[in-house]
C-alpha cells in the first residue's frame, strides 16, 4: 500500500463520520505505519469519549450474534456504535473466517456504525499497544459505544478486559458448568454476566451456578447497589437470536457506566490501560531495537550459546541489553 | 520464606533426583528469586534433555485425566516424567482448583514421577520468561519426557506450543466441530491431535470434521511420512479415563520425537524458543527499570497527561525510555 496518506484530511475526515476514514486510519495504526505517531498526536485531544463494552466468552457462546443485537438495540437509543473484532489467532487483518461476520451485514449500511476488525497474533506489544490507538479513531469519529469482541477462542479475555471499560462475560447453557467458569478465571474480569442461548434447556442451571460460583468470590450477583457502592456484576439471561433480553443487557451495561463514573473507578480504569499502552509501546521499541541489530543475528548468536549448555538465559539478556 | 539457599547443594540433589529439592528449585526460579542467576547458570549444562510435551485444549476436553493416563503410560516404558501445570488464570503457585489435580495423586508416591504447578498470570515476561527455567529443573533431574499443561481456558495455548517440543491438540465430541477447531486457531500449532472421550457419540464426527479442516489447511492428517518428510499430524483416539488409546499416543509422541531429530526442526524450534526467552528477559529487566523509577511515578504522570489529552502514548512512550 503504497498511496500517498494526509494524516490530517484523515483525521478530518474520520471526524466527520466518513467511514472509508475511519477504516484507512484504523489499519494505520494497526500495521504500525510510518504514520501512526502523526496519527496518535492527531487523536490524542478527543481520545476517551466513546464507552468501551469488551465482550468475552468461550467459542459457541454467540458472541458475534450478541454484538450484532447490541448494536441493534444501541442504534435504536440514537447511538453511534463502533465494532473492533480482535482476532488472536490470526496474522491478517480482515478475520480468517468471514462467516461470523456476516450477520453484521445487517448494520452494513447503517453510517452510525463502523465494524473493524483486527488481528492481534504476532503483533508486538499485543492487544495492549495496538487495540487503544483503534479506539481513539472510533473516538473521533463519534462513536458513543465500541464494542470489542474477540473472535475464536479466549486466549485475549483477560487483554480484552483491560482495554474495556465494561466487560461483558458470555456463557451458554451446557457449555460448561460454574466450575469451569471459575476455571477459566472469567469470574474476576466480568462486570456483566450473560447467559445466552437462554431458551435452551439447562439456562437457568448455568444461571444458578454461576451465581454460586460468583458469591464464593466475593462478587454477590444482583443489582448495582447504587452510586459509590460496590458494584455486584448482574447475570442477564438473553437469546441473542432473537433480541430476547438485550434491551436490559444494554440496560445494565448504562448501569454500569454510571457505576464507573459515580465511583471514580473509569478514571482508574483507563489510567491503568493508559500506563499498560505506554509500557507496551516503551517496551516494543527496545524490541524493535533488538531486530534492527544487525537483523536479529546477536540473538541468534546468543541462542546458540545457550543451547550448547555455554550461557544461561540471563547471562545472554544482559549481554543483549548492554548492546543497545 | 527466608529459609538460607544452597543453590549447589540444591542443584546437586536435584541432580540426585531428590522431589525436595526439584520444587524447591521451581519454585525459586518461578519466584524470581535474589537466587535464579545462579540457579540458572547452574543448570545451564543439563538443559535439554527432556522431551517437552505440551498438552492443548478448550476446557472439559479431558485434559488433566489425559496427562494422567499418559504419565502411568510413560512410567510403564520406564522413563522418568516430570509434570508441570501452568494456571494463566491465578496469580498463586499451586492452582486455584484442586480438584482436578487429584487424579494426579495415583503418581504422587512414584519417584519417577515429578508434579508442579505453576502460575502465570502476572509474571512478567510471561510463560516465555518463566517456564523455560522450571523445565531445565526437570532436564537436570533426569526427566526424559515433560509434560506441559494449561490448567483452564486456553489462553496460553499458542505461547504453550511455543515452549513445547511437541504439542498435543485435544478435541471432545460435542465441545465444538471443525469450525471451531479451526477458529480456535489451534490447527497450526498441533503435532498430533487427540479426540477424547472417544467413546462418546459424536467422535467420529469429531474426527471426520477435524480431518477435513485439517486437509484444508495444508497439514494432511495421517501417520507420518518418516524421516526427512513431512509431518502430517495424526490423530489418535482416546478414553483416557479407561486409558483406551493411550499406548498409541505415546507411540505417536515418540514418532513426532523421531521425526523432530531427523529433519532437524528440533534444532530449531528450541533455538526459536530460547530466542524468545532470551528477549522476554531482556524485555523484563527494562520493564523491571520502568518499575524501579521512582515506584512508577514517571509512568503514572504520563499516563496521566495522555488521559488529558495533552500528549499521545507514543511521545510518553519515547520519554519513559528517555529516562532509563
Amino acid at each position: 500500500m503504497n498511496r500517498p496518506v494526509d494524516v490530517s484530511t484523515l483525521v478530518a475526515e474520520a471526524s466527520a463520520g466518513r467511514p472509508r476514514a475511519v477504516a484507512r486510519l484504523i489499519s494505520l495504526v494497526e500495521d504500525r505505519s510510518e504514520h501512526v505517531r502523526e496519527i496518535s498526536a492527531a487523536l490524542a485531544p478527543t481520545a476517551g469519549r466513546a464507552h468501551v463494552v469488551g465482550i468475552t466468552g468461550s467459542p459457541g457462546v454467540g458472541k458475534s450474534t450478541s454484538t450484532s443485537a447490541l448494536v441493534g438495540a444501541l442504534r435504536a437509543t440514537g447511538r453511534r456504535v463502533g465494532v473492533l473484532a480482535v482476532d488472536p489467532t490470526s496474522p491478517f487483518t480482515g478475520g480468517a473466517l468471514l462467516g461470523d461476520r456476516i450477520r453484521m451485514q445487517d448494520h452494513a449500511t447503517d453510517d452510525g456504525v463502523y465494524i473493524r476488525s483486527m488481528a492481534s497474533r504476532g503483533h508486538l506489544g499485543g492487544l495492549s499497544a495496538s487495540a487503544p490507538q483503534a479506539l481513539r479513531v472510533f473516538d473521533a469519529a463519534g462513536c458513543d459505544v465500541v464494542l470489542v469482541e474477540t473472535v475464536g477462542v479466549g486466549q485475549s479475555e483477560v487483554e480484552i478486559s483491560g482495554i474495556a471499560d465494561t466487560t461483558l462475560v458470555l456463557l451458554a447453557p451446557g457449555m460448561g458448568d460454574g466450575i469451569q467458569a471459575a476455571k477459566a478465571g472469567i469470574l474476576e474480569i466480568g462486570d456483566v454476566f450473560v447467559v445466552n442461548k437462554a431458551d435452551r434447556e439447562g439456562a437457568n442451571t448455568t444461571r444458578r451456578e454461576l451465581r454460586t460460583v460468583l458469591s464464593m468470590t466475593d462478587r454477590r450477583p444482583g443489582a448495582s447497589t447504587g452510586a459509590g457502592g460496590e458494584w455486584a456484576p448482574p447475570i442477564v439471561m438473553t437469546v441473542a437470536t432473537k433480541n430476547d433480553g438485550v434491551d436490559e443487557l444494554v440496560e445494565q451495561i448504562d448501569a454500569h457506566r454510571e457505576h464507573l463514573e459515580h465511583s471514580g473507578e473509569l478514571r482508574r480504569r483507563r489510567s491503568a490501560r493508559v500506563r499498560r499502552e505506554i509500557e507496551a509501546l516503551a517496551l516494543t521499541e527496545v524490541q524493535l531495537g533488538f531486530e534492527r541489530r544487525r537483523g536479529g543475528l546477536d540473538l541468534e548468536r546468543l541462542a546458540e550459546q545457550v543451547l550448547a549448555g555455554r550461557t544461561d538465559p540471563f547471562s545472554a539478556a544482559d549481554e543483549l541489553l548492554s548492546g543497545l
